[in-house]
């Protein structure tokens, strides 16, 4: 795999630091940039943040470039009274003098040849269900902070150094948190978030217009009215210090509608304070957790560019993650990054292999609210104006900022429409049954899978209606559009806005090779059940679907077309998109290549191997990985989840082109089109420019790779 | 007074429409911008609102232009399968179609010759004091809402007619209201604000990317992810409607900190439907209010650019309003403006007079806040390092931004400083002592004077130790700076941001006029409980004040030196404002201009008949007061202030110019420069724009003038 070289452009990029379940991130990264603290945004914060040092009183300070010049805010209370605006005395740190990485947990800097460093902590791991946990275990899993640190080696130094960490908002002001809590030495905006570390003598708190140049100084040396706020740290010439931070945020009361419900964490903090001095009384426990992460990630034995993309995807999914509490319990919550839609089903399914091998837990929990409130029976359109049978199916998403929508409906799902924003009947309906199948399969949860046997047997009746309500006509592709999509409408997939090689649903190769999969997981999950009759029916369905789809192949193309109509001639990597929960499962049977599905995957291969060109399924451009031949629009996520599949399957498809991908989407995420907003999915693949699905959870499908 | 003529610039201004206590603005008026609900901000919201109408299905649109070019959210979702842009079909309705009509508690505009109509109505009257209510009276008084109406005469049309109002935030969605209350049809963002009206067969909702023309309808044709949302409302040929609409607030939890406090509505109403329930049902109650206080403005006898001053100003007031409620019960702030620092003493008592015309007890309540939590006692620096004692004095302000500062300390004073920031130890001493002077004498509320006698008493013990330590030296004149200051700083006055004039607290010709009413009203304070020796004192304090301010008169320049040191040479209107209390109170004694005080006030006469001159009191280019000769930053709320003393006690001065000036000020608030912060109080006097105080409720000293 290819390595970093001193050719790559200079990194910019923001990454999201998120502790988990509370919808929240600090931002930060990009180059001449605010970011900072943000609850439910769609996009970065816009504080400033003052990180660096000065290596004495009188040199000047060395700042990250984390702010954006000071909207100067005094002149609006002193009017003409006002003297000169002070100067501002400090040289940012470029990119030549300053070293950041990011791991898995983590994201430090470091410059002045590593004397001065800093790094934001958001540990992970594996954790219970919440719904079992005693209130020492929630508070250990659920704080909603983040840990940091700032440190300065002044051991060869002749004078006392000082370091900064500063906040300031332009619309809201921070107050001193020693008001509320005198064991914290640090600052907030309200109840809702702040930063703080534990009070010492090296330590002065700083508040004002310029808090490098406090010109205002009230009884204890601050401006409780100046917007910006900061610490200031002393390290004594002979010393080297490292001072502990954290950073907190809270959101009391009810937050959500149509499911009324609480932060799961108000359960066992009371304010703001209470996170943020747990926070710092644990601080060794989260560095610890912090550092294992970024140990595992360094040995995966992945190429730096692909460990670089597994640690910013995992940092955006937790951004968009949310425990929230309802009457029931737990209510687990993924927000679909800039759209801020709840649980979008097309996106749980990809991200469930990141949670089974962390929180297991939530994936059942977001199958279950599926089942409870999100599912629904429709009819299908089987020929013009006649109506027939269907089945269960389950919505596009749960609803939107924390807005949840009526029983059985989506937040996007509209009618009489052929794209974007028409019904994901089919796609949402094997979404289910390869969660629930992949979680019970590897989790070993039979009992979970027993407890929904009605539901599993009418996931496989429904799909059998869809393919066709007569037995003998069925071939296993998708035939029918749901009548929820209206007279005029027609079902789309997840890929909703490509064009129709991958946004149509009928006769679609990425969703029948996705189908197989589902009936290749029904098929095991109807044998653990032990439900003989079901699991051959789901077997014969299955081999019959990968018949019908070997069928389609083009001999002369050696590839198969994106949609079994209309001499369609688009070409798509997601068309072994379907094996990625088999190969998952470890199913050696299913995927060896001379056995049961042998023609089709003998076909897959061939159609790999043409298309990784440039032009195809290569951009011509930047060699990037094109998810459909006629689009431009690729999706990151889609591309991760594929890498997966066709280095363990189609392995022979992976010319040194293919694989020199990987540096290309790795630097689309390090510059600023993408990386302004963290880990961005749908990018233009000509330019690297995101054209949505930004500030995006969905990336930690990269978590696959930790598995080949 | 004069009438507003053709000639007036077109109006374009923002206005706060308001409920008591809420902190919160629906902000609409600027031309051709944006506004919407907005909760503790410092300016304006963002949002778009929709207003306006079509005479049929199949005419173009007209709205009211309060939206910016719609930012086109759609194409983050679509990607490049997104059809075509809409058509923006819609032609916005100039000024000169457009009759815009602010009144005391109402804003209204009609077009389309009078056919079209709409009105937000804030309504305002009597409120008793709320830890007296029951909870009837609590939910009528402290609803946090305002009412509208929109209207169509059709009565003369063929075909049926279109309303439409909307909302839309770039930032947050808009959800259905309809899912958590089927009694309102209309939308809200989370739990905090939205807008509705009673469910009619004639009202449609809308809800998309833009609800003019919504491309993609869901099962009830609404696109829930899509960022606008509205009400259309449908005018059948031959009818004409007034369709009732309801904006709420709501902000649930604690929100402040220090003192730890909950919004008081949320005692008497359990969430935003709750609240807006109300609203509409009690729709005449609140319009019948609304009415009676328009009514009471227009028939003022007030000029018309007096008139929409106080309109203007009023609406701003109840902006920046909040009741909370902490453990013993009602806690009433103001928060200041664009600042939003709490109960900032120098705007609580010009704020009194309209808090005691409708609501006395607020006065109270900030009162004994002060006494409580926000008085000291300092010690003086009489000469270079010696301190002696000072006496009880009260902070600048209470906290900032929803958080109270600790005990006996504001956000805003500072140290060493001699200018802005520094104390205003004598300005806020006699800030209690007028207040609470003013409540007690205009109210009758002996009992509570009686309950405060001890901390009445020590104020004038606090104000002869400032005039001096040794009674034999005093002449009534601050002379000392409280050792809070700095060993570098002096006390400052509310006009902080002026220049040496108005800034300095020594020796200050306003300042001292000030202590001169001080003094008036304490003698008649302690004549009420019956002490007569401290009466008798403090009226001897008034005389030997008055005649030393009478000795600095400038016989030669026929004016007052607005600083009794350093040759200073300024002139300053608010030479009279120390008399507005007396003269507020009805004391006919103290305000005879052949009485007690003759001589100083023969003297301020002729000062006053003086000042206003272009180059002096009036700026030389726009002919609006300064309250500086040497300053163009003007205060509008202190000009008010002085108007009225000045009509009330010396009419002589106002010469034509100065009375033309009323439409000058008038206009500046109805400029873009001003307009677009709604209420502004520091303005340039040479150009009309602003340079602090924006979105301001200071300026309801207007009310004044309604006791002309």
């Amino acid at each position: 795999m290819a390595k970093k070289t001193a050719a790559s452009p200079v990194e910019s990029y923001h990454s999201q630091h998120s502790p988990f379940g509370a919808f929240s991130s600090f931002t930060l990264g990009l180059i001449n940039s605010s970011g900072g603290f943000g609850h439910a945004l769609r996009g970065p914060a816009r504080q400033n943040v003052y990180i660096g040092f000065r290596e004495s009183e009188g040199s000047r300070w060395r700042l990250l470039p984390f702010f954006k010049p000071t909207e100067w805010n005094e002149s609006a209370f002193t009017g003409e009274a006002a003297t000169a605006r002070p100067p501002a005395d400090f040289d940012p740190l470029t990119s030549d003098e300053t070293k950041r990485t990011l791991g898995w947990a983590s994201d430090s800097w470091s410059a002045a040849k590593g004397r001065f460093g800093f790094s934001i902590l958001s540990p992970f791991g594996e954790m219970p269900d919440p719904n079992k946990m005693g209130i020492e275990d929630s508070r250990k899993h659920l704080s909603p902070h983040v840990n940091a640190w700032i440190e300065y080696d002044n051991t060869k130094g002749k004078k006392d150094a000082e370091l900064v960490f500063g906040v300031g908002d332009p619309d809201r002001l921070f107050r001193p948190l020693e008001d509320t809590e005198k064991r914290l030495q640090g600052f907030a905006v309200n109840t809702e978030f702040g930063f703080a570390t534990t009070p010492d003598e090296a330590i002065e708190t700083r508040q004002g217009f310029d808090i490098l140049n406090p010109r205002f100084r009230d009884y204890r040396g601050l401006l409780v009215i100046g917007g910006e706020s900061g610490l200031i740290f002393r390290v004594k010439a002979g010393e080297k210090r490292r001072f502990p931070l954290v950073l907190g945020f809270y959101r009391d009361g009810v937050v959500s509608t149509g499911v009324s419900a609480r932060y799961a964490y108000t359960r066992c903090f009371k304010n703001l304070e209470d996170v943020m001095l747990h926070g710092l009384a644990h601080h060794a426990y989260y560095e610890g957790l912090s550092v294992l992460r970024d140990r595992e990630l360094e040995e995966s034995g992945l190429s730096l560019d692909q460990q670089f993309l597994i640690a910013q995807s995992t940092h955006s999914y937790f951004g968009s993650s949310q425990l929230l509490w309802g009457k029931d319990g737990a209510i687990y919550v993924v927000n679909e990054g800039e759209y801020r839609m709840m649980n979008t089903f097309d996106l749980s399914v990809d991200q469930m292999f990141f949670e089974i091998r962390f929180f297991p837990w939530a994936v059942k929990n977001i199958l279950e609210q599926f089942v409870n409130r999100y599912s629904y029976k429709d009819r299908i359109k089987v020929s013009s104006g006649r109506l027939s049978k269907g089945g269960i199916s389950f919505t596009h998403d749960m609803g939107v900022m924390h807005a949840f929508t009526p029983k059985g409906r989506s937040s996007y799902e509209c009618e009489n429409l052929t794209g974007c924003f028409s019904h994901m009947t089919m796609e949402q309906l094997l979404n289910w049954v390869l969660t629930a199948g992949t979680y019970g399969l590897r989790t070993g949860d039979t009992e979970w899978l027993e407890s929904r046997r009605d539901v599993i047997e009418a996931c496989a009746e429904s799909m059998m209606n869809r393919d066709h309500p007569k037995a003998s006509k069925r071939n296993g592709i998708l035939k029918f559009d749901s009548a929820r999509c209206g007279a005029e409408g027609a079902e789309i997939t997840t890929y909703d806005s490509l064009d129709v090689s991958l946004g149509q649903a009928r006769n679609n190769l990425y969703l029948a090779v996705k189908t197989l999969g589902a009936w290749i997981l029904l098929e095991k999950v109807f044998e653990k059940l032990g439900m003989a009759d079901a699991s051959r029916n789901a077997a014969a369905s299955a081999d019959r679907l990968a018949k019908t789809v070997s069928g389609y192949f083009d001999p002369k193309a050696g590839m198969f077309p994106a949609v079994f109509e209309g001499g369609n001639r688009s070409r798509i990597i997601p068309a072994v998109e379907g094996f990625a929960y088999p190969v998952y499962l470890g199913m050696t049977d299913i995927c060896d290549r001379n056995g049961r599905f042998k023609e089709l995957m003998d076909k897959l291969s061939r159609h790999m191997c043409k298309i990784f060109k440039p032009g195809v399924c290569l951009d011509a451009k930047t060699g990037a990985w094109k998810i459909s031949s006629t689009s431009t629009n690729t999706w990151f996520s889609k591309i991760a989840l594929s890498q997966f599949v066709v280095r363990k399957l189609f392995p022979e498809a992976l010319n040194p082109k293919a694989l020199a991908a990987d540096r290309v989407h790795a630097d689309w995420q390090r510059q600023p089109p993408c990386g302004s907003q963290a880990m961005c999915d749908q990018i233009r693949s000509d330019t690297g420019v995101p054209c949505g699905s930004r500030y995006y959870p969905r990336c930690v499908t990269t978590v696959l790779w930790m598995d080949e």
